[in-house]
């Protein structure tokens, strides 16, 4: 899918909302668990339900991968199912020396037909490059996560350069102070020049709104995939009004306060009831902000 | 398998040598890519002819996930193919919140039998420790890898504190310098914190040989994953020399130049062959610097 297409789906259905598809077998209704292809049951109904309300979804690798082989078996199917107007992402967290990494690049974009792939930044560029050399596929980079250990390391401060600073008029006690950077800012800064914004997503944590308006100011047009809103207490108007760009720019991630809304029959009723609101938020963020 | 299961294994065969399972159909023998099981009947005859010459093997996942479910099949059928005298080891890079990253741990330690699984840091304690929880299974995390790449983030320098220097006698110049570490450095030593020498190890790329010594300074008695010899080149001898300790504490993985080592029918032969040079040389390193 293009950036133009995204575009186009997000604004005819007013709606920036990507739902995850985090399926526990153990979390799934029970009347639906005994069934052989629970998983896939169960997926099928929430997108039936919800598909009018979002624009994305978002599969969890490893929910699948935990279930072996019938795993990996429910998460072709549900990327089959998913109607081709949705933007399909792979959350795999993928990323290793280039000659693997066009193996998973492979894996997601031909194998299985995602439209994009999260990737871990650590091992740099050519672990990265792989992955942005398909056309109209999108890679999804780790910025800045939404979860606590975000302040191990992408919260931690780099030595970008240093300039020297006199510190009195007597030349002799001049020195120089370090220019520092989070790490975060530093994969923002140094990815731009891997892809473009037409290939190339980030990955924002909604909990980080305080850093939101920095990650803003250095990508200004990317699209930013937005986790940690919902379970994980991120807040949906806060950083729309930061993030929200002309060209929407946001896609809002939620998984288990949507899928898991009810453990009844009515399961997909009430996520899509969730989704809804959600919906509806959004159209009128989208009225206020993308402009 | 235990550390001291680990270490009873190199020091009766003589060898630290894991071989990298990095199988890719495009490249197996012309006279087994008929077969329907193809990848699995070439990874049993590499198993059956090298198993003497090493003491691990590692599975490179993307290169089964690229072929879909029919992969992860013999992705699984392979694992199980593996002695138990044998360290096992999904070479993964996985890593994400904690409640993925426990999906993840569950999919490579239960659902696939494998002893270890190697995890991408840049998400920090909480994406590492649900591996860590596991016992007798091993988390193996990257610190600074084999690839180009690791200079852009891995071999960038943090800011760590900040110590008072007098520039002059005069009090008013003085000024604070930084004290810095590498980011490989910081994972490092964060890491040593969440695990044990018991169930961490960490990767040490062979192609870093420069950094090595400061590798095993930091972690003098962790395990060592070393990819990069072979067709990256990094040179045995020079990282064995540094990094031996008297529980040997490496394993060197060799993938490309075992098991492509010919392409004809006695493919197997060929990589044994390759193997048993490798088990030969690691030999006389361990007699002479595992003290």
């Amino acid at each position: 899918m293009t950036r133009q297409q995204l575009i186009e789906q997000i604004f005819s259905k007013t709606t920036y909302l990507c739902i995850g598809l985090d399926t526990d077998p153990a979390k799934i209704p029970t009347h639906l668990q005994s069934l052989p292809d629970a998983v896939f049951r169960f997926n099928t109904a929430i997108i039936d339900k919800t598909k009018n309300f979002c624009v994305s979804y978002k599969i969890n690798t490893a929910f699948y991968e935990a279930q072996g082989v019938k795993g990996w078996e429910a998460l072709e199917q549900t990327v089959n199912y998913i109607p081709s107007s949705h933007f399909k992402i792979a959350d795999a967290k993928r990323g290793d020396i280039g000659n693997t990494s066009s193996q998973y690049a492979k894996a997601f974009f031909e194998t299985l037909k995602f439209d994009a792939v999260t990737v871990a930044p650590y091992m740099g560029s050519d672990s990265v490059l792989p992955f942005l050399s398909y056309k109209d596929k999108w890679t999804i980079l780790l910025a800045l996560t939404s979860n606590q250990g975000a302040r191990d390391f992408e919260l931690q401060k780099f030595i970008t350069g240093s300039v020297a600073v006199s510190s009195s008029a007597r030349k002799s006690s001049d020195h120089a102070i370090d220019q520092t950077e989070y790490l975060y800012e530093k994969v923002l800064r140094s990815a731009i020049d891997w892809g473009t914004e037409e290939n190339l997503m980030f990955v924002a944590g909604a909990t980080q709104s305080a850093s939101f308006r920095n990650i803003r100011k250095i990508t200004p047009n990317h699209f930013l995939l937005v986790p940690g809103v919902g379970t994980q207490g991120g807040s949906l108007q806060e950083f729309s009004e930061i993030g929200l760009t002309k060209d929407c720019g946001l896609l809002v991630n939620v998984s288990r306060a949507i899928i898991y809304a009810s453990g009844e029959e009515n399961f997909a009723e009430e996520a899509a009831a969730i989704a809804s609101q959600y919906q509806f938020e959004m159209k009128a963020l989208l009225a206020k902000f993308a402009i």
